[in-house]
């Protein structure tokens, strides 16, 4: 049904005044959100001078019941408060790191050995807007690893995951309160070489995101003792400050939970991808067609693809039980392929509700969960 | 290092008064968010009364464009700007979509077959709030089929995907002007099956998301025409005033794509799923070593699980084509699960790379899209 010309002109006056108020209303909101962002930045100095952490789940949780109380009080949906105002707060977390308060007396030196890669970088950066000294320790400087490291209080280990092993056993002696820790994906291996190359404080840890992300806030760190953990307190402390939220397990179990996290999540997404390469999958095509949901699968696959290659394979290739686990799942792809080639549409169903009964409440909550943030993706298209 | 009780008296009296000057700033944002409100359903009156769509592109960006250089002007993040208008206009969407302009004179007679169903539902509502005149033909009202349909405008078949073939060609005789649609996942053999059942216009539509979603502004529907399109341009307006995104493809050209974007996708996750359920994975550890990015890959698995089964199936099971296409992928599976476990490096990265290849410059960009959405996760976490 077109418009006719005279009811166009009539809907432009109409609208037109309208547009002029929510021009002028967004006009303001951005005026408030500048100021906001001066106080925040207020709070982020007085943060830094009492080493207090960025994140304070108790404050966030108390503003946004006051302002949902008062969303509803006033009659506009308390979830949309609530999401612009969690919007909001990221964003204060992020012009609050600009420096962090130092957790060691008198701060000292940081060896980042393979500080040059990416995620040595980012910690790099870390240690040095929390006033740490700190040195990169790459191939090149190794003739003079003993020097670098004589006066450090923490060796921290950021090497490719195959060179871990091997970079750990060649380090010089480090001073005995030195703290040595590692970055590495997998742990039971690294941790053991390290116990056994110094005897001194020795801590795993495993920050669970790669390089990308804007900053560490509210990300998980997986911590493994090793040795003397008083000794390491400040670092641990060092990691919170940053906003992390560190979790206690040992090696064995980290490694065993690592392979179903990222081995077999890291497999299934190559594979996905590669088979779209081999059946020459039309990409425009099949991105015109993607609702947000389709898309944020394909992109989910496809973000794979942006990142180091070599990781991913060493994480796969980390142990013989990632292997087993693999071969496993292979040998399950393989019963469910027999399934549809027999067109038996009842044993499908009946895969379909193991998994039901293994994610139980879980598979609607996700539901939910991905309906949101995929509401927020649609927010982006346009 | 633990802080000691004056300095913890001291920065609370410091932060005290920012934190009231942010409650006061964020009060002022909830009252502008609910003034707001109140003109963009004033907005909404107006669209509705001249049957504009909901959704204006060109509005949006222009919108968003004037408060990014305001932004930029007085030294705020145009970004944090623009993510929370964003936001701002979903909710005035949503509150806009209260009831919708009717695109066919006279509004008329809708049946949908199956609209007892989750997606027949979705649209009852829709063709009700637009002015419709709205009758659902379950399975109990067989009987009476010719007398529901004798004055139909539009008979919309909206059954599961495996009745639908079934349901099409014991329909009654229709009206020579009524239009047969329906809304199956699969597109070649029920678009047949409608023209050699009823002489009139005939089209295919496919809803690119299923009944959860709260709207569908933006949402891609794809539109396989039948026969005397004219007569059912009224039904394609309809869907552009809900806020629909049309893409015109043949019957063929859909079915071969969807394969791609739904059957190998759903195969993918159900067998990711069963393994993990076969494994007896300690789903609390898993969720909580989980960063953003690894709950929402453990969120897109699981959230199948919380979705029709038997719907599932049926796309896996639509067609020869299918079981081709997912054969190849189980081969591909094989293949690069042998390069595992002969522990060949070289070889998957060459797989790697072929997946780099193939998405190319797309790869970055879903890392970037991801990592901003990963953003918003992480601002639901506390």
């Amino acid at each position: 049904m077109a418009i006719s010309t005279s009811a166009q002109a009539a809907s432009a006056a109409e609208l037109a005044p309208l547009r002029t108020q929510i021009d002028a209303i967004d006009s303001q909101l951005v005026e408030l959100l500048a100021a906001r962002a001066k106080v925040t930045a207020e709070v982020g100095r007085v943060k830094q001078q009492y080493a207090l952490p960025l994140y304070v789940p108790e404050r966030e949780l108390s503003l946004l019941k006051a302002r949902r109380e008062q969303a509803e009080h006033i009659g506009v949906s308390a979830e949309l408060v609530e999401d612009v105002l969690r919007r909001v707060m990221r964003e204060s977390y992020q012009t609050q790191e600009t420096g962090f308060v130092c957790c060691r007396e008198g701060g000292g030196k940081v060896v980042i050995v393979g500080g040059a890669g990416a995620l040595g970088q980012r910690f790099a950066s870390l240690f040095t807007r929390s006033g740490y000294q700190v040195v990169v320790l790459e191939t090149a400087d190794w003739p003079n690893a003993t020097a670098i490291v004589a006066d450090a209080a923490l060796v921290l280990i950021a090497v490719p995951i195959h060179a871990t092993l091997q970079v750990i056993s060649q380090l010089p002696p480090l001073p005995a309160d030195c703290v040595l820790a590692d970055l590495t994906s997998v742990k039971a291996a690294p941790l053991q070489t390290m116990l056994a190359q110094h005897n001194g404080p020795v801590l795993g840890l495993h920050p669970m995101f790669g390089p990308d992300i804007s900053n560490i806030v509210k990300q998980v760190v997986v911590v493994c003792h090793g040795r003397n953990a008083d000794h390491y307190q400040w670092l641990l402390q060092q990691f919170k400050v940053w906003g992390a939220v560190l979790s206690e397990k040992t090696a064995e179990q980290h490694d065993e939970l690592m392979q179903l996290i990222q081995a077999m999540r890291h497999f299934s997404s190559l594979v996905y991808g590669v088979h779209l390469a081999e059946e020459h999958a039309d990409l425009p095509q099949l991105l015109e067609l993607s609702s947000p949901i389709y898309r944020l699968e394909l992109a989910m696959i496809g973000r794979l693809f942006a990142q180091n290659a070599e990781l991913y394979a060493d994480i796969m290739l980390s142990s013989v039980a990632v292997t087993g686990l693999l071969q496993r799942y292979q040998h399950r792809f393989n019963q469910l392929s027999h399934l549809l080639a027999a067109r038996d549409k009842a044993g499908l169903m009946a895969e379909f509700a193991k998994g039901q009964q293994f994610f139980g409440e879980l598979a609607g909550q996700f539901l939910q969960e991905s309906r949101r943030l995929l509401q927020k993706a649609s927010d982006e298209r346009s």
